[in-house]
């Protein structure tokens, strides 16, 4: 049976010792009631939540899947899903990030990443509900007319009714200006909305009395491509001026996807026949109002790619201690047993190690950046804002791309593990590598994030961001230089630090001439990219162990530096090695003869 | 829909160019009439019925799987199986490798290894029924006594019967010197047979009159461990002499096993209650009659990667071409069109160059082995088998590792090119995922096949296999040290071909201090080895093209050698300084801190 805790005792690490989050919090007035006790009683709550009520459901949820009612194009999603919402709601849990002016509790979104983490660790599928909703949610409540905001805004975070975003379609995902989805106006101010989306999470289910679709369509006198975007309100139920839910509108679920993994989310595919919708922000702006939530969103889907590097490294161990077959190679290690458990064998606990490093450099990574994302929107000093958004900028690709990769490694090595009763559904394992997979794809996949952040994050605004970053690196290497118990770590992250920024260097050297330099490089670079953060997070956390060595939480944290340093880091030397064979390595087979 | 052709060319290629097969063959009278013609026209013939029998009916054995009728124990396969396994027997595939005293048409490993890299790619959990039955032919033909080879042997090769080998036990796979299963002698000379194996492919269907079961059990007197293990035929309907079917014996099939893949082959539990069993071979010698079959099933295995390898790359290259999203990066390439073909955007040939390049390396490192396996069974010279089993039992885990690792990261890639779409069932690809996974699980875990490489194929012997095979490398480099154009190839060839000497060396040493740095360095060691007989194989590929660059297939596969050379062979450089990292980066985590 599978098995899952919150980890607890490392999110209060991460949050406390490592950022020293509350006194972040005390410069912002928002969050300045945000203190210690606070913070443990939600992670403490979220955890148990997340463990009692929606762990059990997930074995549940991939094995039922949705059912599509064709009949009255309705969903019905798996045993226990409707319930657990309802719990959900009911403790308050939906409304964790969202603006207390719309009833919620306005916490950090530092918080929300955390118990982001657990929800995904505990049921993935499930949590994309409550996590599509969040997305239209912080879009209405960025661009919404203030009539907008008071109509959707309460139902949306009290969880009555949930939202989706309605982006992709047949035949175009990550190029949004094809989309033929149509908004024509109509008299009262409206918009008639006829086109087909598909890969709509959530789109339809029976969790609540309404949904609220975000839809890009485009107008009839729409420029070309993605400059002609507009974004709509479609909801599935007009609502009355009060609130309660009005008439059936033209939007209805054309059917579900069958998937290789999220079985307990609905994949929909959304027709919309002359659907009345409502125009969000200005004509031909959607777009640029669905990016303002990008940031957010796919910091949530690193967020899915790191629960599961946490869930599969748990079971991964639980097995490995539990399974006795085989000695030790150095001779057996329990002698009066038939066999040794199989963590006694090195290449076992290399599994585990790799996960666990994955796991506990993705939450440092992960939490810093909510952290950030809380400066960025929240800090009354507009530079400090200005200085944040731009790091968010920066890490989000990296949060999105290298922990979903991650994600998807730690449970293929969680699964090894387990050998052959690793690839059976019982043990329950196997659902996280499938579930896995879609973090690399979804939300822009890693290939498109590999290329915002060499193209826009980095070489178009010159370095700035990754400057400032870079400083930040330094300024600890100079602070630590001296220290010999931390030369195992200050050395490789210098060297890391000054031959990525020269590699950097060249790489916009060799842009300015082809283009197609960038895209020869981005998926390496960002890999490489991953590993400088990791390099400087992991070294940052063995400083605050190596004084504390006497408990054991400690000792596990330095050695599990050390692992990451010895065996995952060097990842970073291939990387580069491979990236600057440049685009001729590529353009060499023509495309014919593919 | 998903699309394959047999890669005919490039296994012309790989047997005629790189390998002079045939040239072997003179040398070895049992193969001495295999000519080209026959090699091309087994090769044609197999590609078509793969492509138009077998490809067919992998999605629906994925969907429908198989079926367990608890009341009869018996399992129904999926809609098709049964008369594509009638269409096989009747053009004689079944026996192609075996042995023409019982019915076969004793054609040589390669070919065999390449008919079956073509099942695989059409469609594995079909081709896994008559693989498993080869590994019984191929035990029995070894270790049977002439009786037992006259009653089993023409059934298996003609495919009225199927044969299993059951080794795996609830509590046991790796380990086999804890098994259960018991055998008691009878007066009849035969035994009493009672346990339970798990994880038996193939263990019942409805394909075949009768399946032969090879079971592994220990006899009342046996000695503890794996020294204890005797090997008996277990079959379902006991043969009369005549050959007829006889008795249904007490073997039976508990249930099936619910997969993450090969859905199509039925994965059973095998219950035997005093079912007769026939000993093979001597007493508690057993695991040795098994041995002696694993090269060529971890050769099959191997097989099975490079064949989803082959259709994973097939399939993201016709997605590729035709899905028309976006712009190249440095400008329009069907500007007439309202977008270019993903096929421009470099990292998306990065994905398909990789998928390509672990194929064609793949096919090159898989025949060769095969043909040296011809050699090490067939050759009349002793010193020659001699020397090519030894080559065999080097590159053997190799092949096995490599290439399943390989397939899978191929079907990764493959499904990462569809974007959103393959992670659908429809587009066919999350299968090649799916089916990929198990092969880097069964036939030995791909960390015991890096044990087995490291431990015993290298350090045990000294290196001598190793020194052997790197005998060849220097010869080449030698040859080709003046050839300005090689110098690309040759030059890190010779450069990784050094460090892995050295590398091999140290680990000697560390080895005889601490047995559990073996264990903590092969998983490294064995990418390592991989990526320097890739190396050896695509520079001498490389070799061949290079003065045919008229004919476009020549060029592509200079330029996948170019990449793969650029963009591939560095992963090599961070395995490397991972492994010398040593046992501490691993032991410095107590195992109490798991």
């Amino acid at each position: 049976m599978p098995v899952y805790r919150s980890p607890l005792r490392d999110q209060q690490f991460v949050i406390h010792e490592l950022l020293d989050a509350t006194a972040h919090y005390r410069d912002i007035p928002a969050y300045a009631e945000v203190d210690a006790d606070t913070i443990n009683q939600v992670l403490e709550e979220s955890g148990r939540f997340c463990a009692e009520v929606l762990f059990p459901l997930n074995a549940v949820g991939d094995a039922e899947g949705c059912h599509y009612d064709k009949a009255n194009h309705e969903v019905r999603t798996p045993t226990g899903f409707k319930a657990a919402w309802g719990q959900y709601r009911e403790a308050g849990w939906n409304g964790l990030g969202a603006d207390t002016a719309y009833g919620g509790q306005g916490l950090p979104a530092l918080m929300q990443t955390a118990v982001g983490e657990m929800q995904n660790s505990a049921n993935q599928a499930w949590a994309m509900y409550p996590g599509l909703s969040t997305g239209a949610y912080e879009c209405l409540h960025e661009h919404g007319t203030p009539e907008q905001k008071a109509l959707y805004l309460p139902k949306l975070v009290s969880g009555e009714w949930t939202g989706t975003m309605c982006l992709t379609e047949p035949h175009c995902g990550t190029d949004l200006g094809l989309i033929k989805t149509r908004a024509v106006p109509r008299d009262d101010g409206s918009y008639a909305i006829t086109g087909t989306k598909i890969f709509i999470s959530a789109g339809e289910h029976d969790l609540a009395d309404n949904i609220i679709h975000l839809v890009l369509a485009k107008l009839p006198d729409a420029p070309e491509g993605s400059r002609g975007i507009s974004l709509f309100i479609v909801p599935k139920f007009v609502p009355q001026a009060d609130g309660s839910v009005g008439a059936r509108n033209g939007i209805f679920c054309g059917g579900i996807e069958h998937k290789m993994g999220i079985h307990g989310n609905s994949t929909c595919q959304m027709i919309m026949e002359d659907a009345v919708g409502y125009l969000v922000s200005e004509p031909n702006k959607g777009l640029n109002a669905m990016f303002v939530m990008m940031n957010g969103a796919r910091l949530g889907v690193g967020m899915q790619g790191l629960g599961l590097t946490e869930v599969a490294y748990q079971n991964a161990v639980a097995y490995a201690k539990d399974r006795v077959q085989g000695r030790a190679l150095k001779g057996a290690a329990e002698p009066d047993k038939p066999a040794d458990s199989i963590l006694v064998h090195p290449d076992v606990r290399r599994m585990l190690l790799t996960a666990r490093a994955y796991a506990e450099g993705g939450r440092a990574l992960g939490y810093w950046t909510g952290l950030q994302l809380d400066v960025a929107r929240s800090h009354p000093d507009e530079a400090k804002r200005r200085e944040a958004l731009a790091q968010v900028g920066l890490l989000t690709p990296i949060v999105k791309a290298f922990l979903t990769d991650n994600g998807f490694r730690a449970a293929v090595e969680g699964q090894q593990v387990f050998g052959g009763h690793g690839f059976i559904h019982e043990t329950g394992v196997e659902q996280y590598v499938r579930d896995a997979r879609i973090n690399m794809i979804y939300e822009g996949t890693n290939g498109i994030q590999a290329l915002d952040l060499l193209g826009r994050k980095v070489l178009r605004d010159n370095g700035a961001a990754l400057r400032a970053f870079g400083a930040q690196i330094q300024a600890f290497v100079e602070a630590e230089g001296t220290s010999e118990a931390m030369n195992e770590f200050v050395t490789p992250l210098a060297d890391l630090g000054d031959k990525f920024t020269k590699m950097t260097m060249e790489l916009g050297m060799k842009a300015m001439g082809n283009a197609d330099e960038v895209g020869a490089a981005a998926t390496d670079y960002l890999r490489v990219a991953g590993h400088l953060v990791f390099a400087y997070l992991w070294a940052r956390m063995a400083r605050l162990a190596l004084d504390k060595q006497d408990d054991p939480f400690y000792a596990a944290k330095l050695a599990t530096a050390r692992f990451y340093f010895a065996r995952l880091l060097p990842e970073a030397t291939a990387h580069m090695r491979a990236l600057r064979a440049g685009a001729k390595s590529i353009d060499g087979m023509d495309l014919a003869w593919f």
